[in-house]
């Protein structure tokens, strides 16, 4: 596979990582970059996913990932040689999340001037990415049907501060106990504006539907 | 269901966790009680494994359990209904993780006097828990095979403090790309003396050998 950047983010400096990630969303909005952070528990399908959705949205737009981990690079490897987009990947020495000047420091290892969509994968967690501002335009997040349809009870937080939720593995669904709609009352008990799409990252089923809402917000965001 | 205890767990005070640890391990090793840290991503089938296994063990030790969670207490209602043991809820506050004095905060609101085995079970997160030393006298994980497995190489902390790792959902192997050897071999690098255990939860099957590994541990201990 091909080598990809690794990028040792340091722990921040700033105080207030809220008044930074308002700062951070305004000099995205000046470039006309919109940066989506998306974030899951482990193994929900983020990585797989991103691929899916990048093949089918790279011509439309011009598309760059930041891959966050504790360790490896075997996720920032696969986005590159499955989509042929830049991608690099941030390791987090340790910490359980990004806030925004971590953020900053992965994006300024980009060609801020030539990308539409920033993805942000950051570290499969469902609780403390949560509380911190990155500095996204968007907050989405994957369940993944194994995890089972009572995770917006059990993680308020995430499912409350995200706009979109996409529920993957749904060729599993006749293997687990997992009832969509009792999950989209639950979703809708946290967040009653957030958005839900079943998907299937390994058929490609729903997809297209996260492509094009992800590809009009961009627009949106640029205009 | 019946009503569970419901205790709001207080942010600790000691500067110290990993000494109030070890503290704690002595106070437990003089009252002859095991405790068991039980952690995985959400969704892992914690609680389920945790059902199955009690029902085989209650006869042979007197078991209670303690489930920490951010919201909710539907584990530890679950736990009581299906196994008619001991269940506490722990609401740990948003925090992500549980340390010693969080513990045994938990801990004091058990008959320790009439228990050998406690069980933890964590907040379903693979990076921060891994952080705090609970007190517990053995660390044990559950990794799920839709979670992939790869997860070794991207939360090593977890996988080098446990000394159990049971792989879960063994029954819908046929449906991920999930290799066996491949995840016994990572696990291996992060921790080379981790016994690792396949289970399914649903079905039962390996939950026998969990079980005898556990009362052998519990045994050992009480010497």
């Amino acid at each position: 596979m091909d080598p990809v950047k690794v990028i040792e983010i340091k722990k921040s400096v700033f105080a207030d990582n809220d008044e930074d990630a308002a700062r951070l969303r305004k000099e995205l909005k000046d470039n006309g970059v919109y940066l989506l952070n998306l974030m899951s528990s482990p193994g929900s399908g983020k990585t797989t996913t991103l691929i899916r959705t990048i093949n089918l949205i790279k011509d439309r737009l011009r598309v760059a990932v930041m891959e966050a981990d504790i360790d490896s690079d075997v996720d920032a490897r696969k986005i590159k040689d499955a989509t042929g987009i830049e991608s690099i990947q941030l390791h987090t020495g340790g910490m359980c999340h990004l806030d925004a000047e971590m953020t900053r420091q992965g994006l300024g290892n980009l060609p801020m001037g030539e990308v539409d969509l920033v993805i942000l994968e950051n570290v499969g967690n469902l609780v403390c990415p949560a509380e911190f501002d990155t500095g996204a335009v968007c907050n989405a997040m994957i369940l993944s049907v194994p995890e089972g349809d009572d995770k917006p009870l059990k993680y308020p937080l995430m499912f409350s501060v995200c706009d979109l939720v996409l529920i993957n593995k749904t060729d599993v669904m006749p293997y687990f106990d997992f009832d969509m709609d009792r999950c989209r009352e639950y979703i809708r008990m946290r967040n009653p504006r957030a958005m839900v799409i079943p998907v299937c990252a390994k058929t490609g089923e729903g997809i297209d539907a996260f492509a094009d809402w992800l590809c009009t917000r961009v627009a949106e965001w640029k205009k």
